[in-house]
């Protein structure tokens, strides 16, 4: 069983495996990039640990999960710092049932099951009372954190505590509703819509831009246009929309960027919302295509340097030809 | 010229390179690692460039400054957003004469130097109003931001912003502080040394740790075992002592873990240090290897999977015997 530990002075949440940890030694070789479809644990038959499926969608737990629910959920005291046992699931989504591997290469339908598939699966999670957030993530290639490339999937964690960044984000976003009673993220959206430089793409319900504070070169964001807190409720009537603008941003990666390596992660609200979440967050997905390595003082002072502006970023992909 | 750019959301702010931006298509092939010594920058004379030398130590301007002070620091909106330009400096430290790669083969004598240059830079760079934070920080080799692993050489960037984890950490400190009365850090200290499972390493004035709530596998920090809030004027008289805990632990990882990248952070406190931060901020420094790559909902969220515990990461380094 892992163990979930708060640092004590920032007050991060980490996930530290204990039992199942790698063996020191396990670092120092570079991990494999193994491909073979013939090896392909998402290609075999799982329907023994499928916990939900639909259209070439299915949902296993995590094969090494690195959280679980078989006892509850309790913090406790060790000395000044705090710890609990990692209470929650892990869950992968097998995004089609063929051996591809960028989500980019699969059709608008298929991106629209994955979709659906994120939202039912948080509305199942959150009614366990001791989950406080439900992250859902891709990591597509080895710079982006995956061991492989093989199959594309995608990941559901459902957690008992906030996650820093979630934190900062809901916070910043409240600070900036209290003093505008506005919602900060509708202001981003008019703004960029109006200025249009840092606009990648945009349809009925949603527009990919470059952040104008980027961290990373190539960073977007997707907005839904409408203020919504929540994701798994916003979405609904919108998947068409959400498939068509992911299909989109994620081939312009592949095309314009010859298929880097890339993260995304839908940043919803936390799911027991007080009610001022509601209007002052605003659902988003950031998705970042991972071409360069993060240095150390970016890495331990939150403090980074983006080599090139969003705007050029912007105007790059928006004349990749997706279409070619 | 470079900006600096505030999140709305977070209010984290970056550095984002403009004027001397790489072209989008510089980032589709992968960097150089070529560390042809006859090729290096830092073997070169560089007496031209030099702010500042002592016993083989240089320190210069980057040669593609990302900050510089030509004009006042002044920060504008931008919309909503907030936006300057990127006034400071950032500054190379070339550590040695020789084109020794790795710290840990410096002699204890060098890395001394090396640390007494990082205390008069910051004495220097503090002089100037407009500079908030001063960060000395070392990326070594490519899988930890370097561009190559030809020179020994360390980074110092002044800057006239807090970084985001800074303001983090100072804010928890002072939490602790507030409620304890004590220095979060002073405690952690005697917590450590008291339990042992976690420390590496220590003599007179530090002590090495894998802390609690890793976010890395095998991240260590160096507390100096005397409380200070401030590097530059800690660290007078303890020069040996931090020089023999550092080329300790860099040796350990080195020997132990096939010479992997690492980075380090000095942690210092901001420059303008209100009177409470002398008792509740303690500086300290972060070390780093780079085994793993961060995947994305751990970038994306500051929400980390540590794959080892600390307590076993700590035994494998101590063990690790740095006299073979």
């Amino acid at each position: 069983m892992s163990q979930l530990r708060k640092d004590p002075i920032v007050s991060r949440w980490v996930i530290v495996a204990t039992e199942r940890a790698r063996r020191p030694a396990a670092f120092v070789d570079p991990q494999s990039t193994a491909t073979d479809p013939k090896d392909c644990l998402y290609c075999r038959d799982v329907s023994a640990k499928v916990v939900y499926k639909s259209h070439g969608v299915k949902v296993i737990n995590s094969s090494s999960p690195i959280l679980n629910s078989h006892s509850p959920f309790e913090r406790r005291t060790h000395g000044l710092y705090e710890v609990a046992h990692s209470y929650g699931s892990h869950e992968i989504v097998i995004e089609t049932t063929e051996h591809t591997a960028n989500m980019a290469d699969l059709s608008k339908e298929q991106i629209k099951t994955v979709i659906k598939t994120y939202a039912l699966r948080m509305q199942v999670h959150r009614q366990d009372p001791s989950i406080e957030y439900i992250l859902a993530y891709k990591n597509y290639g080895v710079a982006a954190g995956s061991r492989d490339i093989g199959h594309a999937r995608s990941q559901i964690m459902a957690v008992p505590v906030l996650p820093m960044r979630v934190k900062d984000k809901t916070k910043g976003a409240q600070k900036y509703f209290d003093y505008h009673e506005r919602c900060l993220f509708c202001d981003m959206v008019a703004q960029e819509l109006k200025i249009k430089e840092r606009v990648v793409c945009q349809n009925e319900h949603f527009v990919t831009i470059t952040p104008f504070a980027s961290r990373f070169p190539f960073e977007t964001w997707i907005l839904p246009k409408e203020h919504h807190c929540d994701f798994a409720d916003g979405i609904r009537g919108r998947e068409d929309s959400l498939a068509a603008i992911m299909k989109d941003i994620l081939l312009r990666f592949k095309i314009g960027l010859n298929d880097p390596a890339y993260n995304y992660m839908i940043q919803t609200s936390p799911v027991k919302k007080p009610l001022a979440f509601k209007d002052d967050y605003h659902w988003h997905i950031e998705v970042m295509p991972r071409l360069t390595r993060v240095a150390g003082f970016e890495r331990g002072t939150g403090f980074y340097i983006c080599p090139i502006p969003p705007e050029m970023t912007a105007d790059f992909l928006r004349e990749v030809d997706i279409n070619a």
